[in-house]
């Protein structure tokens, strides 16, 4: 089997996942190769890393690179991403520099491979919520058009990245210990709170993280005409985003069609037995790689209306995963 | 001033603030009978009371009888409270066996207290989410008629009573201890965790919990027409509701339009300065009187749209408080 010498940009909570992800799948890597801010030896994952400086050079004789940008992270790949692309290697970047850029296909590999057809070197991993929402909804969209939704999201910490899950630890001890909380990396206590706040805001009063929602999803399912209205939310949960969605579809769709649906798309694992107490749950898809839906009901307020809740692991299916996705996706077809 | 005798029939969370509401608005009660399952001397909200045991001759001689039963609870009223209407008083029912029933008016003093004209000696509180929610919307639509609604629940586990408070407590020093969560009053852990179940399922798949939303919004604005649907998720916060609110209305309703019918409404403060990071939270709203309102902002996937957050103490204004304006309000009017 050809091997491929894969670099890593960024050893956050992200990038960290990425390389437990790589291991896992057994991707076939002659080398990891990973690049963050200052030289030094690192364990990650459980392997000792020599890390090296990110410059130029440092991208030479990379086949595939993997930016491992967070949330509103002011992303490395502005600085490294088409240097690394000029030097050879195909760029996967989970940060959201260049998600909408005409150039570069936004994939989730379960629903669009077939963007990747026209990568011209630069390929972006999608937004943690919109790949969640996106796994459970475009199953339902291939057989039936979607117009419009709602989407209401309760956003784990982790997706901040891992100061924001000291942060939510040191509040919860200091609940425990009666000591004072530290507030530093969110505006306010996340612990026993919830902050209607992700990303920063615009002047329409959205925040950058609801757009991403609202952009991606047209751009992913190649449709303007959807319609999205979202409303995200961070929550004091470690792993795992849940997501509130209201769906309203061109013609019928039923729960019993949808879950039919569901249950024989890649990716996704159909829990909805409430009268046994179970739906999907951040704690339990913590550590999954698979997008779990549930509490599908008709939403008889609207024509052809559903509500659904939909969870993942926001740092696995929501990150890592997908971005290792896709180089399992590039490496089969293209390289 | 004219005292009255004010009974009480049980003191979890929502008594024992009843309690405390009453006494810090220097309500003119000459007696404050607690009422519950057996007779005990008990501290209550700082007072001692000889606690009676509630059985029919204990509502001789109350003029106001406050049923305090919280979320989902199976309500004392339905054993005593047309006794007591019966033995002279009007009884005001925190829990939901009467919501709906037709003799008794659903009331939120600032929205409709013209309900009261009707009432039969017995009036409900309704829900602690609905009361939230429709603080926020009824200043709008007294003023332009609201169509359609999609409310998406942050729901504190105060709501659901004293054991639910000690549960998130006890799971937050578990996991600062390395110690097992114990969980026994929500079938799932709570901490650093999101349930979408609140109350009972239906066989429609809904919660009760989330029919009481679609339900006593219709009837405490008195139209059946408003289209709601509703998601409603328990979230590990000790106090305040926080609410995603999508409307529609029949007519323009801009967001500084919104502001100023809510800046000037009783019992709101608009708090959507969202550069400055101030919207409502959790956090602040608890202890506190007000509904709070913020990320007021365009939903342009619609006609006449706006997206809101708004929060506010549940075991205050979603209960203990509203049922105590209602007595209030009684008094001023009725007796």
């Amino acid at each position: 089997m050809k091997q491929y010498k894969v670099g890593l940009v960024g050893i956050g909570a992200v990038g960290t996942e990425m390389v437990k992800v790589l291991r896992q799948r057994k991707f076939p890597a002659s080398e990891i190769r990973i690049l963050a801010t200052r030289e030094r030896d690192e364990e990650v994952a459980g392997e000792t890393f020599h890390v090296l400086e990110a410059k130029p050079e440092a991208f030479d004789g990379l086949d595939i690179v993997l930016f491992a940008g967070t949330e509103g992270s002011k992303g490395a790949s502005k600085q490294f991403g088409w240097e690394a692309v000029k030097r050879g290697a195909v760029v996967i970047d989970n940060g959201d520099d260049y998600r909408m850029d005409d150039r570069v296909p936004l994939v989730i590999p379960e629903i669009n491979p077939e963007a990747l057809d026209r990568h011209q070197g630069f390929i972006a991993n999608p937004n943690c919520s919109t790949i969640i929402t996106l796994m459970g909804i475009a199953p339902l969209h291939k057989q039936v058009p979607l117009r419009h939704m709602t989407a209401v999201t309760f956003q784990s910490v982790s997706g901040t990245g891992r100061t924001a899950i000291e942060e939510l630890e040191q509040q919860a001890r200091a609940y425990a210990t009666g000591d004072a909380m530290a507030v530093n990396t969110y505006p306010h206590q996340i612990a026993f709170n919830v902050l209607p706040h992700i990303d920063s805001f615009l002047d329409t009063g959205y925040t950058k993280e609801e757009m991403k929602m609202v952009n991606e999803t047209k751009k992913i399912m190649e449709d303007d005409s959807i319609a999205v209205t979202a409303t995200t939310v961070r929550v004091p949960v470690f792993y795992g985003h849940s997501e509130s969605v209201n769906i309203e579809f061109e013609r019928e769709m039923t729960p019993d069609m949808a879950r039919k649906l569901l249950k024989k798309a890649p990716g996704i694992k159909v829990v909805d037995d409430p009268a046994k107490n179970k739906y999907p749950l951040a704690i339990d898809a913590a550590g999954k790689d698979d997008t779990y839906v549930g509490r599908i009901r008709i939403d008889d307020t609207v024509k052809y209306g559903l509500n659904m809740w939909i969870v993942a692991d926001n740092i696995r299916k929501g990150a890592a995963l997908n971005a290792v996705q896709i180089a399992e996706a590039l490496i089969k077809k293209y390289l």
